[in-house]
């Protein structure tokens, strides 16, 4: 009983859509199935730590979706269940997967999403805090009381609709994860190094930029890091990669206790991090959606990341 | 006197364009300024090795562009030079350097380009040929009779005419340098690591993909390296990077008196090649054309080596 207290007072709680995606890829396609950030970052971090999620789901949400979350331990206590159908997104793939289009977005039950995070969480330590309104994540912040880290990620959009709402929410992250694109329309800066520089003058003092195929990039005020990214003999559907990535940094940190509110960073642990979200990012790009997360092992995931070791070794 | 014959028959020999450039960037413009592909594969070698080149330039050819390369001790006695005008090239780079527009090609004198390797070279050990015709790297390579290594590069235009000459070419080379959309068109394969296992059954044993700012990656039958790029504060010029990467490559293999031929390959002393290739094409970008190379040390070269250990640790 003390080890499940333990266990759950070091969660990591996780808050973004859970929803169905219909995909297409060269390889296939899926009419249905289970996506949504949240989900994707709470099954990449369930590996290094107990997991806790804030999102919502209409009544159209099947059991078996439930019971994949649940078999890695995940905490469905903030999976509010609610009247209408859960978030469906559709979308089709280029030849080479370096694009996409998405053909529809019907929000549904997650329009009118109002994170409620349960007094059970409310001491977790750790958070993540997915693409959403930059008001609701900073909400949800508030909630937790306890916090060694707060960390998220955010998207074009609220840059284009609500900046200066996120500038407030991103002034209180310890860390940041964006791509490219939005490093550098948050910035103003097209170079990345002075992008690095500005954003993390905003208020996160980590920033993780990732570049898909290409890598990612850790920056501090003081360090840099970088990484390529894995290849793959066959990228299968490149979905939810990012948000996998986003789940094994984060579930890294969680997993060694990082606190980085404190002036100690071990920061060559913390670019192991983002080699840990790398090769989460990686396995999810070798099955449709979640699938591969349905035989994934700890042990592939340590074998990974020695391969990252070898194949960056000079 | 012992030590000077040792230096050339440890010589490098590079094959191919030298040429006026007329560049535009974000940053300014030049006019013309001194370019071609085997000038920056000199200038980058010969900070590791002994460089001897051959080319042509026309009577225009001015005598303070000999003095930059005899100033880096390049051997000139290859360098032909005959009435009419020296190889012109013109391009302009968007606000975000990652695209070129050419303006203006005129082969001038290099358009019955036919190298003749003189007598003093026959038995230098290294040679890198340069992208020209393959047909023409192929008789280079005859005319070297004590070859250590052999490779070079080429382009999308040979394979489009002149494929089974090309295939013909690089059957005999130790190693070829591409870029990734050149080995997607060689391989016909989109993924980048089943084009490398086509290419390597073509003949180089060891291919090396570069991927301007994204790095570059090394792959041979059994392993695989890569490495993320240089990130520069500021990207003044791109120009020549790709080919400087070159020289900084096998400049240090000659350095190390690698022999590709023999059984024996120290595989992590090939990745500091691919290193050395990166921070040498990183340095070319930081000033127009070749002019960084006016300034620039063995010291300098040596601390962004260590800086790229730095970034790239975990």
């Amino acid at each position: 009983m003390a080890n499940a207290v333990t266990m759950q007072a070091m969660s990591l709680v996780v808050i973004g859509s859970v929803a169905y995606d219909a995909i297409e890829t060269p390889h296939g396609k899926r009419e249905r199935t289970l996506g949504g950030s949240c989900t994707y970052i709470a099954l990449a971090a369930s590996y290094f730590t107990k997991t806790a999620i804030v999102a919502v789901v209409g009544d159209d949400f099947a059991e078996e979706d439930k019971a994949l979350l649940a078999s890695k331990d995940v905490d469905l206590q903030g999976l509010e269940q609610v009247t209408g159908k859960t978030f469906f997104w559709s979308g089709v793939y280029s030849e080479d997967m370096n694009d996409r289009k998405t053909l529809r977005t019907d929000l549904n039950v997650f329009a009118d999403f109002q994170p409620k995070v349960p007094a059970s969480y409310a001491s977790m330590p750790y958070l993540f805090l997915g693409n959403i309104q930059p008001a609701l994540q900073r909400d949800v912040q508030k909630q937790l009381t306890n916090l060694r880290f707060a960390g998220g990620d955010t998207m074009n959009l609220w840059m284009n609709i609500a900046m200066p709402e996120l500038l407030e929410t991103i002034k209180n992250w310890d860390f940041l994860l964006i791509n490219d694109s939005e490093a550098r329309m948050l910035s103003g800066e097209t170079n990345l190094k002075k992008a690095a520089q500005k954003i993390i003058a905003m208020g996160p003092r980590t920033l993780v930029i990732k570049r898909g195929e290409y890598g990612a990039m850790l920056f501090r005020e003081d360090s840099l890091f970088m990484v390529p990214g894995y290849l793959l003999e066959s990228v299968f559907d490149p979905t939810g990669a990012g948000d996998c990535f986003a789940g094994g940094f984060v579930g890294y940190l969680a997993e060694r206790g990082f606190d980085l509110r404190s002036g100690q960073i071990d920061v060559t642990d913390l670019h192991r991090a983002v080699i840990y979200g790398s090769v989460m990012g990686s396995y999810c790009c070798e099955e449709f959606g979640v699938e591969r997360f349905r035989s994934l092992t700890r042990q592939e995931i340590d074998q990974r990341f020695d391969e990252f070791k070898r194949f960056t070794a000079f």
